[in-house]
């Protein structure tokens, strides 16, 4: 199936001069959802996985539906202040300014395998400070997947410690 | 499966006085995440939904791997700014100050059959708005669909418009 035809290229969003890929046809077509999130999973299934970690918000879409399909638990990595126990937080920079992420601090016992998931890979940033907090919990990564890898950015780069994975390139 | 032993109780989270109910050791024992999706999704196999939509971000969680066990599409419902093309936006009074939710005008086509999910029914207005938002695109609503409802909090009464379905109640 070719999951490209699913999706929507939008100009000039979030802002001038980027061109977005928009997944949400995709997603809203139940035979392309459903390939995707197999094309994900099957690299990892009875690879001992033992969770999948996914980012705050669009990562949580195909997360938990990858952690079903390979028999792993799920860990929601997200924005400052929205998890209710004791996290751990990971501020990186963008290109203007910086953003944090934060995880349960009991998310993973030291040694688990972890799947990291997000939607995008674009500059990699997010994804790096993800695989960082996970690390500093004790899990072993492995591997980033990611449904789309826009490859004219340096996210391969980015993240070139990992195993990285990708279901569409542009 | 008792699903409760998965649940914990935070105390004054996110603000004094309120007892939240955290999932979070749910969604990582891989057992009792995917009892959840098969207990939210069982009632509605078989019953002709085109698509689940689930409100940003816990409702991402569950959302599209309901979809997938149901065999329809997935549509995110979410903050402002969030989606790239034309969206419809709803907003709504909170104790204090308001929200908008927003969802892609071209989500559905009108007569579609949507299962609306979120993970926590509490007052119901979150999800009497998004119910609301995708009736003004001509959907039919099925359901309201929670993996979690605090009984104590008219939650019921706000959605009686529409079949009601939780998996946990407290």
């Amino acid at each position: 199936m070719d999951l490209k035809q699913y999706i929507r290229d939008i100009k000039d969003f979030p802002v001038q001069g980027i061109l977005f890929r928009d997944i949400t046809p995709l997603l809203g077509d139940k035979d392309a959802m459903s390939y995707a999130i197999d094309a994900i999973a099957e690299p990892y299934k009875n690879k001992n996985v033992d969770y999948v970690a996914a980012i705050e918000a669009r990562g949580f879409i195909f997360g938990a539906a990858i952690a079903r399909e390979i028999g792993a638990g799920f860990i929601p990595i997200r924005k400052p202040g929205k998890l209710p126990c004791r996290s751990e937080a990971m501020t990186y920079d963008l290109e203007y300014g910086s953003n944090t992420i934060e995880v349960h601090a009991d998310a993973v016992k030291p040694g688990s395998r972890v799947l990291m998931f997000d939607d995008l890979l674009a500059t990699g940033g997010t994804m790096k400070a993800a695989c960082s907090l996970m690390e500093r919990l004790g899990a072993e990564i492995v591997a980033t997947a990611f449904l789309v890898e826009l490859t004219d950015l340096p996210g391969r780069l980015m993240l070139q410690k990992y195993p990285i994975y990708s279901v569409i390139s542009y």
